[in-house]
C-alpha cells in the first residue's frame, strides 16, 4: 500500500510549494517508495489533528501517522534500511542535522523575504487571511513591506550563498558523487522559491543553479515536472 | 617518527591562533597521531616555500609535505585508515565538504570582524606591518575601523549561530555522540578567537559553548591548555 502524504497546495491544487514538503517527496523518492500525496491548506488543519500536529508534511505509512521533515527522513531510514540510504550511514545521519537548521533558520528566512508575497498570491482565497495575519504578526511588518526591494535583496541573498557554492561547485552534490538527505533539505528551499515566483534566485551559470538542475532532474523529472517558474 | 607541523604562532612562541592549525592539531589528536609542531610567523615564510606554498598548517610525515587544512584531513584518513575516522565514512566525507566552506566564508569572516584587531596585538612585532598591510587591503579599511562597534556586532554573530545552537542542542556534537571532523572545522573558529581576545564570543549558557567547552577538553584538554582568554 502506498504512503500517504498531506501536501501543501496553492489555489491551483497541482502547485504543492512547501519547501519542507519537497524534502519529503525527495526522500520518499530516493527510497523508491511510492507516495500519494493529498493536496492539502491551512484551512485543513482539522484532517491533520488526529496526528496532534497542524503542519505538513504528514505521512500515513500503514496506518501509522508520522509528521515533521526531520523525523520523517528518519523514519524512513529506520523502517526501509534495504532501500538507498538516505544519510550513508550514522556520521552522515549526524552531519545531516546542520543542514537541517541551516536550511530552517537561515536559508528559508532569507528566501521567505524574496517570495513570501508571492506565496499569499498563489493561495486558495480562502489560505489568505491566516497566511497573511501569522505571517504578518512573525515578522512584524505587512507582507508588501517584508518583500520590498527584494532585487536590490537578492545580491545579498546570492553571496550567502557562497558555502554552498563552494561546496558544489567542489563535487556534484552535497552528498558527494550522488544525492543524501541534504541535497534534498536544502533543494527544498529552491524549489519552495520556484514553485511560487517568477523571481530566479540563482544565475544561470551559478554553480547552485548547476546543482538545483541536477536535482530537478533526478528522479525522472520530479521536481521539474510540478508547476514552477524557473 | 612524529609527524612536524608548522604552526601559526604570535610574539609569545606558544600563543598558538591559526583556526586552520586547531583543525588539523585536532584532526591529529583524533587520529591519535604524535606531533610535533614548529612555531611559524608570517616573516618564516620562505621555511615553507619548498612546499610551494605560503599558508599553514603544513605537515610533513615521513618527509612528505601536504599542506591546507581540508587536504591534510583527507591525507590523514586516507593513510591512517585504521585509527579513528575523521569523516565516518564516504557520506561523511562529503558532508564535511559544506562545513568546511561555511566555517571559511561565514564563520571566520565574521569572527575575524571581532578578533582582528587583537591578532594584531599578539604578532610579533616583526609580522605586525605584513598582518595590517595584506588584511586592511583586504577589508578595505583599517584594522581599528574593521573591530569598531564590536560589542554591537556581537549581538548579531550570536544570532547568525542559530543554526549551529540548535544542532548542538539535539546533540553533543556535529558528528554525533563523538566529534568528527567538521567539529573540528567549526571548533577552529572559537579556539583562534579564544587565542588572542578577551571578547567572550558565546554567553556561557549558550549550548554552542557547551558544545565548545566539551571540546576544550578533549584529548585531555588539548585546546584548553593552549594560552587563550576564555
Amino acid at each position: 500500500m502506498a504512503i500517504t502524504m498531506y501536501d501543501l497546495a496553492g489555489a491551483d491544487l497541482n502547485r504543492r510549494f512547501s519547501p519542507f514538503c519537497w524534502r519529503t517527496k525527495m526522500a520518499l523518492a530516493h527510497k523508491g517508495l511510492e507516495v500519494e500525496t493529498i493536496p492539502w491548506r491551512y484551512i485543513d488543519k482539522p484532517i491533520i489533528a488526529q496526528y496532534n500536529w497542524e503542519r505538513v508534511p504528514v505521512i500515513v505509512d500503514n496506518g501509522r501517522g508520522v509528521v515533521d521533515s526531520w523525523a520523517i527522513a528518519n523514519y524512513l531510514e529506520d523502517t526501509y534500511p534495504e532501500r538507498p540510504s538516505l544519510f550513508g550511514g550514522s556520521a552522515g545521519r549526524a552531519l545531516a542535522r546542520f543542514y537541517n537548521q541551516w536550511a530552517d533558520t537561515f536559508l528559508n528566512a532569507a528566501t521567505s523575504r524574496l517570495v513570501a508575497l508571492d506565496i499569499w498570491n498563489h493561495l486558495d482565497p480562502r489560505d489568505r487571511d491566516y497566511f497573511r495575519q501569522s505571517r504578518e504578526k512573525r515578522f512584524g511588518m505587512t507582507l508588501e513591506a517584508y518583500c520590498a526591494d527584494r532585487e536590490t535583496r537578492l545580491e545579498s541573498f546570492r553571496q550567502s550563498l557562497e558555502p554552498l557554492r563552494q561546496t558544489v561547485a567542489a563535487q556534484p552534490f552535497l552528498g558527494g558523487e550522488s544525492p543524501l538527505y541534504p541535497d534534498y533539505i536544502v533543494f527544498g528551499s529552491f524549489q519552495w522559491a520556484r514553485s511560487v515566483s517568477p523571481l530566479a534566485l540563482l544565475e544561470v551559470a551559478d554553480p547552485v543553479n548547476g546543482w538545483r538542475e541536477r536535482l530537478l532532474d533526478a528522479f525522472g523529472g520530479l521536481a521539474r515536472k510540478a508547476p514552477g517558474y524557473w
